[in-house]
C-alpha cells in the first residue's frame, strides 16, 4: 500500500472487448486495498460510510481506468469529470484517488474526518480529482448537467461527465428536473451511474420509498444500460464500455447506467447490512475483515498509530480557483428624468449590451438561465443577441439554480434570473451549496416584495435579504431606480464571487438631485459597501433600498414643505453594508429605516446590529412589511403597511418628536 | 348571470353512461357564463390569467356536478376535495364556485385581485370551496397527497381529493416525489388532473421544457387516463367517469387524468395564445370576445361600474379555523445530573410517550413524518408504538414537508423530523407556503450547528433561525439540555400553530442548577418568551441556546474561578424572545451572545435589535459561526470558531476590560 504518483492504470475499453485476466488481477489488486482503506478509515474516524463506499468501489476503479484524466494536472481542461453526487462516499473516493495518484493513502488514512484536513466527510474540492463538494442529496446531477454542458460550449468534443450517484437518491425530485434537461439540452456526454444496493439508512429503497429507477429514466427519454452485478469488474467493464462506445443505445440522448451491487460487499458480516451505510466496524470487527480481505490486521493499529502522530492545521481548506472571464461592461446607458421604466428593463438592456460586447460566434463569456419566466424577467433580448448563450430550463427551480451555479464556475459569468420567490425561498438551499463550492454566479431576481402586487403572499418575496445574509459568499444589491440598476448589473457582470441583485416588479421614476438632473448618471460609478446620499438633512435620516424610494423620496417631500430637514440614505448595498454612512446618519439624529421587506430580517436589523456594535445608538425604527401582504395594486398593499409617503413622514415626525 | 345559492347541479355517474343532451345544454350555458366571468375579471382587474382558466373550465365545471360536496357546508368533512394547484387559474375556481353557490358572482366580479378581497390573484382558502392556498407550482399534489391520506386515516371510505394541476407545472421535481409517496401509501382515493392544454408562459411546453407526462406518472405507477379534449364536456365525462368507477384501471393505486384541451377555449382569437396564459385581453378585445360567446358585451362595462362602486375594507383574509387535536402531554421525564444522553433521544422518548397516550386503535392524533432518517432523528420508539402513524418518505424533503404541513391541518398534531439543512434549508419555501395555509406543523430538527461534526459544512445547519424568523407565524424553540426537550416537545405537541424545536447531535449534560441538582426540574413547565437564568451574576451576562450551553457553563466556571461574576441566561425561547430579561441583562452590563450560528441572523441580532429598540444598549458582542464549519470532531470545530469554554471566557473578560 501507499504509492505515491503511481503509474495511472488504464484500459483502452475502444480495442479490449473484455478485461484480460492481468487486467483483473490488478484490478483486484487495487479493489483488496481500497476496501481496506475504506475499512481503516472509517473504523479510525469512529463515523463514516463503509457500506456504500464498499458497493461501488469496482464501478469508480474501472471508471478511472477507463476515462481521460491525470493525476499530475487534475484540472487538465479536457479531462473526463467524476463527479460524486454521494458525497457520504468519500471512502470510496478517496481510496480510489489513492490508487491513481491523486493523493497519497497517507494523507487520506491520518487525516479523513479530521478538521482543518481536506479529507472531509463528504466530498470536497480541497482534494485533488474532487469535482464538486456534495453531501446533500439529489444535486450532482444537475451540477453534472452544467458540467457537460459547459464541455460542449467549450468545443470539448470527447470530454464526458459521469455523476455517481445512489439509489436512495433516486428518491429526489430534483433529479428529475435535471434528466429532463440534460435531454434537452441533448447532453450525449453526461453518464449518470447508479450504485442500485437496494438499501439506504433507512433500510430496504423498497421499504423506505420505492423508486422505478430504470423506468424513470426510461420515462424520461435517457438510454438505461443495466449491470445485473455491479461488483463483478467484468459484467461492470461490459455495461460502461457499451455506454462509452453508445453501443446499441441512442447516441444523442444522455445515458445512465444501474449497476446492481451489495452493499458491504467482500466482508461476509457486511453484506446487505442497512447499518453500514453510515457507521463504522468497531475495531474487532474491523480487523476480521480485513482478515477476509486477506490484508494484514495489524495495519489497523499502524495506521492508528500514524494518525496520533499526524497534527492538522485547522486552517479552511479552500477550493480551487476557478477562472472568471474578462468580462467588458461597456458604456452605461443613463435613462433621463423623463423615463419612466421598470428596473427589470434596465437589467434586461444592461445583459444585452453584455451579451453584445462579450459573446461571439467563437466564444461565449455572458450566459443566462430561466425558468420559464423570460419575458417577466427581461431576458428576451439577451435570449436574442445570444440564442446559444440563453438556457430556458423551465419551471424546475431547484435544477436550475444549481445548474447556474456549477457553470459559473466553468468560465462564464453566468446570470440565473426569475421572480425573487423562486430565484431565493425556493432555492437557498441550492445556493447554499454552490457557495460552498465558491461559484461565481450572479442571480438577478425580480419581482420582489409586496411590489409584485396582484399575484399575492405566495409571490411576495419578503425575505431575501432575511436569507441570503446567511450564505458567507453573497454579495446584496438593491438598485434604486433603473439608471442604478445598470450600473450594478454591469459590475456583477465584471467581478467574480456569488451576487444577488434585486428589484420589484413595477415601473421607478429615475432618482433625481434635488437639481433635477439624475442622481445616478454617467459619472456614477457602484461601489459596494458605499451608499447614496440622495439627499442631505439634519434632523433626521430615511435609510432605504429598493422600490420604497419613491415613496421615501415623496415623505421627504413632505416633510421639508413641513421644515423638517431629513437626509435620505440609500442603502444599495446591503451586504456588503456601508456602515461609516449608517454611523453618519446615527450622529445627526433619529434613524428611520424603509423596506419593502420583513424589517427584523433586512435593513431594519442590519442597521441595528451596526448600532449596537458601533455603541452608537440613535433614536429608531424600522418599518416594513410586518405580515404577510394582500393580493392587490401595490400602492394599496405599501398603504395596508404603513409604507405609503404620508405614513413614512408620520413615523418620522413621531420619531423626531415634533 | 348571478344566481346565489342556486340548486346545485349533479350527475349520477354510477348510473349515467353518457350526458344526456338536457345536460349538456345546462353544461353549455354554464361555460358560457363561466367564461364570461373569466374574461371580465381578469380584464377589469387589469391582470390575472385567463388562458389556462378557459382550457380548464370544462372539467372543473363537470367534477363539480359529479363529486360529493355541500356549498352551504363547504368544509363539511366528508367531502370530496378539489384542490387547485394551478392557484393561477383563480378566474375558472371563481367562476365555478359562483356557478355552484359557494360564493357569489358580484363578490367575485368586483372584487377580484383587489387589496382586502378574498378573491385574491391566486387562489386562497379565505374563498369558501377552496381548498388550499396556492401560487408556488408544484406543491399541490403533496398537499392533496396528505388530504387523500387524511380521509384514509380518517375511515372517510368514498372520500376523494381530486387536484388540478397544469402541464407546465409537471416539469417541478416534488410532483414526483409526490407520486412516489401516493403510489407507496396506496392513495386510491387521489386523483390528479392534467391540464394539458401544452402551453405555459413561456411559449410551447415542448419548447420550454419537455415533459413526457404519460410516461413518467406510468412509471410512478400510477393509472393514467388519457381524455384527447377536455374541452368536450361528453369525452371529459367519460374519462372522468372511468377514473370515479375505475374501469379497466389499477383500483389500489392513484389515477391521473390527462385532459388535452386548448388554452384561451372559445374565442377565437385567445386559443393557442401562449401570451393569454399571464395577460388579460383589453376592453376591446374582451367585447368582441364575449359578443363570440354570445353574452352581452355591456356587461363588461356594467361590471366595470359596479366594481369602481364597490368599496373593500383592506382587511387581511383569514383562512377558516382549522381543528387542532386536544393532546394530552402526559407526565415529564426527569433526566438526572448522571443522565448523559442527547435531546434527540429525549425528544424521540417524549413523542412515544405522547404516541402511548393520544393514539388508540381507533383515533390517531399525533402522526410523525420522517425522510430515510428515522433511527437519527430517534423517532423508532414512535414508530413503534404507533406504526400506523408514522410516514416514511424517503429522500423527498420537498414532498415530506408539505405533506406534513398539509396534514397538520386536518386535526392531527404532526412532527416533521430530519436534519436541519433538510428540515429548513432545503425547505423553507414549502413551509412559508404552510404557514399561508395557516398549519400547525411540529418541525423538529435535529443534527443542527457545528454540533453535526464530522459530516462537515453541507451538512451543518447554522442558518435555521435566520431563516425561520421570516416565516410569521412559527415560534422557535432551542431546548438547553434533555430536560427542556423534552417539556418543550410536550408543550409543542400541545399548541396549534407552527412552531419549530431544535437540537444538535451530540449528548449534552443535564443542565445543573449550582445546587447540582437538574435545573429544568419536575418543577419546570416551558414558557414560550421566557428566558431561564442559568446562572445570575453581577458584572456581564453571557446569553446563550442550544449546544453550547455547556461551554458557556465552562466558561462560567472559568470566569467565577478568576472572580469575575457573570449570569448566564438560557434563550429557549427565540421567538417569541424574551425582551424583558435581554433588557434586564443589559442594565446589569455587558452582553455576551454565543450560539451555534451565524450571530447576525441569530440571537445577535436579535439581541442587537431589541436594545436598539428600546435604546438601552450595553457592552455587546456576538460570538457564533463566522465562516462554515471543517469536517471534524465537534470539539475541535468550536474552537476554530471561538465557541469553546476557554475563548467565550476570553471574550468576557475581553468586553469587561478586565
Amino acid at each position: 500500500m501507499g504509492r505515491r504518483n503511481r503509474a495511472v492504470f488504464s484500459i483502452d475499453y475502444k480495442t479490449k472487448e473484455v478485461l484480460s485476466e492481468e487486467d483483473l488481477s490488478q484490478l483486484e489488486e487495487m479493489w483488496r486495498r481500497s476496501v481496506a482503506r475504506i475499512i481503516i478509515s472509517t473504523t479510525l474516524a469512529g463515523s463514516g460510510h463503509p457500506g456504500g463506499s464498499m458497493s461501488s468501489i469496482h464501478a469508480l476503479l474501472l471508471l478511472y481506468a477507463m476515462i481521460r484524466h491525470n493525476p499530475q494536472d487534475p484540472r487538465w481542461e479536457e479531462r473526463d469529470r467524476v463527479l460524486m453526487s454521494i458525497g457520504h462516499i468519500s471512502p470510496a473516493t478517496y481510496s480510489v484517488l489513492a490508487e491513481y495518484g491523486y493523493i497519497t493513502e497517507e494523507q487520506f488514512l491520518t487525516e479523513f474526518r479530521r478538521a482543518g484536513s481536506p479529507c472531509a466527510g463528504h466530498v470536497e474540492q480541497a482534494v485533488p480529482g474532487v469535482e464538486w463538494n456534495t453531501g446533500n442529496l439529489g444535486q450532482g446531477l444537475s451540477a453534472g448537467a452544467a458540467m457537460a454542458l459547459a464541455q460542449k460550449l467549450k468545443g470539448l468534443k470527447d470530454a464526458k461527465t459521469f455523476v455517481f450517484m445512489g439509489d436512495g437518491e433516486q428518491q429526489k425530485g430534483q433529479i428529475a428536473e435535471a434528466r429532463r434537461f440534460a435531454v434537452k439540452y441533448g447532453l450525449s456526454n453526461l453518464f449518470g451511474i447508479v450504485d442500485r444496493n437496494h438499501l439506504q439508512i433507512g433500510g430496504s429503497t423498497e421499504d423506505v420509498m420505492p423508486v422505478r429507477v430504470r423506468e424513470e429514466y426510461e420515462a424520461s427519454g435517457w438510454n438505461v444500460i443495466y449491470c445485473p452485478n455491479g461488483n463483478d469488474f467484468s459484467l461492470c467493464y461490459k455495461a460502461l464500455r457499451q455506454a462509452l462506445l453508445k453501443q446499441d443505445i441512442e447516441p444523442e440522448v444522455p445515458t445512465v447506467l444501474v449497476l446492481r451491487t451489495t452493499m458491504g460487499y467482500g466482508v461476509s458480516f457486511m453484506e446487505d447490512q442497512a447499518k453500514y451505510h453510515g457507521a463504522p466496524l468497531k475495531k474487532d470487527d474491523a480487523k476480521k475483515a480485513l482478515e477476509e480481505l486477506g490484508v494484514d490486521p495489524g495495519l489497523l493499529d499502524e495506521w492508528e498509530q500514524k494518525r496520533a502522530n499526524t497534527h492538522i492545521k485547522a486552517v479552511h481548506c479552500k477550493n480551487p480557483e476557478a477562472a472568471y472571464p474578462k468580462i467588458e461592461t461597456g458604456v452605461p446607458r443613463v435613462y433621463g428624468a423623463e423615463v419612466n421604466t421598470d428596473c427589470r428593463s434596465a437589467y434586461g438592456n444592461a445583459l444585452e449590451d453584455l451579451a453584445k460586447i462579450n459573446n461571439s460566434a467563437d466564444e461565449l463569456k455572458v450566459l443566462g438561465v430561466s425558468c420559464d419566466l423570460e419575458g417577466s424577467v427581461k431576458m428576451q433580448g439577451f435570449h436574442k443577441v445570444s440564442p446559444d448563450a440563453f438556457f430556458e430550463v423551465g419551471i424546475q427551480e431547484h435544477h436550475a439554480a444549481v445548474l447556474a451555479g456549477a457553470l459559473s464556475r466553468e468560465g462564464f459569468s453566468v446570470f440565473f434570473s426569475t421572480f425573487g420567490v423562486f430565484a431565493v425561498a425556493e432555492t437557498y438551499n441550492q445556493h447554499r451549496l454552490s457557495d460552498l463550492n465558491d461559484t461565481h454566479l450572479k442571480v438577478v431576481a425580480t419581482h420582489l416584495g409586496l411590489d409584485v402586487g396582484e399575484d399575492g403572499p405566495t409571490h411576495q418575496s419578503i425575505d431575501y435579504v432575511g436569507l441570503l445574509r446567511n450564505i458567507f459568499g453573497f454579495s446584496i444589491f438593491m438598485p434604486a431606480d433603473p439608471n442604478q440598476t445598470d450600473r450594478i448589473v454591469r459590475y456583477a457582470a465584471r467581478v467574480p464571487g456569488n451576487v444577488f441583485v434585486g428589484m420589484g416588479r413595477s415601473k421607478l421614476p429615475v432618482v433625481l438631485k434635488e437639481d433635477g438632473t439624475p442622481f445616478f448618471d454617467d459619472s456614477y460609478e457602484f461601489v459596494p459597501g458605499r451608499a447614496d446620499w440622495l439627499r442631505r438633512g439634519s434632523k433626521a435620516t430615511l435609510v432605504a433600498y429598493g422600490s420604497v424610494i419613491p415613496e421615501v423620496l415623496g415623505a421627504w417631500e413632505i416633510l421639508k414643505e413641513q421644515g423638517l430637514d431629513v437626509g435620505v440614505l440609500n442603502m444599495a448595498s446591503l451586504k456588503p453594508v456601508d456602515r461609516d454612512s449608517l454611523i453618519e446618519a446615527a450622529k445627526i439624529g433619529p434613524v428611520i429605516t424603509v423596506e419593502d421587506h420583513i424589517p427584523e430580517t433586512g435593513l431594519g436589523g442590519i442597521a441595528a446590529s451596526v448600532f449596537v456594535e458601533e455603541g452608537i445608538v440613535p433614536k429608531f425604527r424600522s418599518l416594513g412589511v410586518n405580515s404577510y401582504g394582500a393580493s392587490g395594486k401595490p400602492k394599496d398593499l405599501y398603504k395596508m403597511q404603513g409604507l405609503d409617503r404620508e405614513s413614512i413622514a408620520e413615523a418620522v415626525k413621531g420619531l423626531c418628536g415634533t
